[in-house]
């Protein structure tokens, strides 16, 4: 299943049979990172289609060092999503290719975009996975997978990639139907990861920090959600013997402490956190769990109960 | 989860939280193929434990390339597994270390034992596989996981380990509950990736050919299963687009051919062939159909189906 590069559109460079559905593969020229981009999506069987007619979308945002390829081969995901009738799109985690800025640590640069829009040299000529996330990855999964209702989605990830739905989900009211992370990282403004990142993505000046960064952080975001936006209902969780627990990089009770700050007026967002004993940080743990997840977003979503086989 | 090299006995180097259970990965020293070896045992939550107060086994041996990681990670079993009751041992695909012989070919040496005792040099010194699934690997499961009954075993694999699966089930009768293989080389005397292990392992004279390649060929074996035999049932699962198929590597109908070619009186052996539209030979294919191989091999097994949650 080699790549099929292409200036003129998503193209579908590979497909494969799995649960009866289909693991596609696509690759496509994204304007908003300005580089050749490759997800994959999985179309679960037509015997799972809802009676609406097409299947709606869990988009699933990886973490650190990751492609779209962890999710697929890895978290057992597709014979619950099949059962549930429910489409998962996996992008990756930031842009690729030889002109695309990187640096010698696995936690910035290529496959740490942290979903962010770069303001800074070298990284905001291709690091804006956020306007790729957003805008060019739906209009290329609704061009390339005619099965599939892209206004029916909900949204989804793990630590760096949880960090990626949460404010995807925070800053866009009503556009997803519910938001869950594995083990995310809540509040990059205050751990070593989001400083590293953050401050090469945007500069560390104290008008940065105290400006820019904050609009990237989950727990800045679920503070400042509009009282009159549709509700949002958060899943969270979170293996006590990850090791990133420890070393503060991902800090879910700040974002539990952010959520209860706003009171009864802002119960329109809800966060259920799962601390779960003894999980670590990796995909045993997702795969774990990612039931509980995907039945969490298929409720969200409203999926047709008939629809489970 | 450093591997802790040992002189003494097996050491469990790792362990990891899955399912409510445990991912273990053990090392050790094995006799038989006169090096370190690792495997991974999943040992299901205690929920899951049957009422004989211990976890049958099933063995899964791995194909080409592979080591205990592939199935670890991808297919996706252990959820199965855990409301089956069943525990899951997967071990390496052929000796490693730098004293052991290899070759530059990916089908050859390292990550291609074939699950044979090889008679030839450079090979004899390590490759003896065989040895190691059915006397140094169960040792080394009994002594590192008192949770699991490896008197109630059952084996399975996939590819090259599809073919180590049925071979070895047909040359123990009773000592396995069943056995079941995913896109297996059925027989190997007659395609290229055995004849050219099978050359290397066991030479090329014609008297090689005609007495010692036969006794590590499924076809044969099952041809020559003793009719007084306890019964042994083989579940086959072969994708229709797997390009090994095609390539006459795996030639399943051979095997059923050699099964009905017993005749009434051979009716102790019998093997169910699923030909799956659409599926290649990767692990998606496994993770499809591991339900259906678990359920087979827990039926096999006689598993309490009080214990299935």
């Amino acid at each position: 299943m080699a790549a099929v590069p292409s200036s003129d559109g998503p193209k579908v460079a590979g497909e494969e049979r799995a649960f009866g559905g289909t693991v596609r593969k696509i690759t496509h020229v994204a304007p908003s990172t300005n580089c050749e981009m490759t997800f994959n999506v999985f179309v679960p069987s037509k015997d799972a289609l809802p009676k609406s007619g097409k299947f709606p979308v869990v988009f699933y945002l990886a973490g650190l060092t990751c492609t779209p390829e962890n999710f697929t081969t890895k978290a057992g995901a597709f014979g619950v999503a099949t059962k549930l009738g429910l489409a998962l799109v996996m992008p990756d985690t930031s842009p690729r290719g030889d002109s695309v800025a990187d640096d010698d640590g696995w936690d910035l640069g290529k496959g740490a975009g942290f979903y962010v829009t770069a303001t800074q040299e070298p990284w905001a000529a291709h690091y804006n996975m956020y306007g790729y996330i957003t805008k060019d990855l739906p209009e290329a999964v609704s061009s390339t997978c005619p099965e599939l209702d892209i206004s029916r989605a909900s949204i989804m990830g793990h630590s760096m990639g949880g960090h990626g739905a949460l404010i995807t989900a925070l800053k866009n009211p009503g556009r997803f139907a519910a938001v869950s992370a594995f083990a995310p990282i809540c509040n990059p403004c205050t751990c070593p990861w989001g400083h590293k990142a953050f401050g090469a993505y945007f500069g560390d000046s104290e008008s940065a920090k105290s400006e820019v960064w904050p609009q990237w952080d989950a727990c800045e975001l679920a503070k400042a959600y509009p009282s009159d936006a549709p509700e949002l209902k958060m899943l969270v969780s979170q293996g006590t013997a990850d090791g990133f627990l420890k070393d503060d990089q991902l800090q879910p009770e700040a974002l539990k402490a952010a959520v209860e700050s706003r009171g009864s007026e802002g119960a329109n967002v809800a966060v259920t956190l799962c601390m779960e004993t003894g999980y670590t940080h990796g995909y045993h743990f997702i795969a774990t769990f990612v039931e509980q997840h995907l039945r969490f977003h298929a409720e969200a979503i409203g999926v047709d109960p008939e629809s489970e086989s």
